[in-house]
């Protein structure tokens, strides 16, 4: 199947971004020429793989009747200082809140996601290491 | 150097993912029980790579003295029917329009943002094929 997104130069570093209908702008900081009125572009590839396995997680637990009440994704990453400036490695955490919430369950709905059903995981780890780690946050 | 960002779920299949200070909405469509509320996140692994070499090439040009009126990137993916649904293929069209543009100049543009700054696509290029075109477009 073909995707496409359209990006439109708004002026200096600022772009438009057209995905799935909806608008995203990008821009650089002040100091190379931009004004930071939106994020960097490289940094959404981490919003894209923390909302592509987010989302499998979350259909996921709903299949096995885990009930979370807070789930959050951080992912960060590594990045060369030499160009071109890359990331050699990834680590997500993901956080989840909620009572009694069963270890073994959510560490199974994780590894679905990373092993089979998450397509940024996969193409990421061509590139480079990608790892994770549960938590289970207490209230 | 590290990098991060901090996704959060909010409902269903929507999430905040907090980027650079911005706020960027992720959502599924509403067959998989999304609302649409914001883009499916891996098509923001296009917007990474034409703002990654958008912005290269808008800073390139400038050093060059070339003046582009308008300034254009489609980036189009073939993804997989299988699981892990990923990108086999990426294509970037850059489409400038402009008055008398030179083409050896923005060829040599793209290149040096293909060959020497594009992080995105120095990382993308491990995972798949990564290719592009120029069009210079008339008024």
């Amino acid at each position: 199947m073909k995707k496409s997104v359209n990006t439109k130069w708004i002026k200096d570093m600022q772009f438009d971004s057209e995905v799935n209908g909806h608008h995203i702008t990008i821009d650089a900081i002040p100091e190379v020429g931009g004004s930071d009125a939106g994020p960097r572009p490289k940094m959404l590839m981490l919003t894209a793989l923390a909302g592509c396995t987010g989302m499998d997680v979350v259909s996921i637990l709903q299949k096995m009747r885990v009930e979370v009440e807070s789930f959050n994704i951080d992912v960060s990453a590594e990045e060369t200082e030499e160009h071109p400036k890359h990331f050699t490695h990834m680590h997500i955490v993901y956080r989840f809140g909620g009572k009694d919430l069963p270890m073994d369950k959510l560490q199974k709905a994780v590894e679905l996601s990373q092993d089979r059903y998450c397509g940024v995981s996969f193409m990421y780890r061509k590139a480079m290491q990608v790892t994770h780690e549960i938590v289970i946050e207490s209230k």
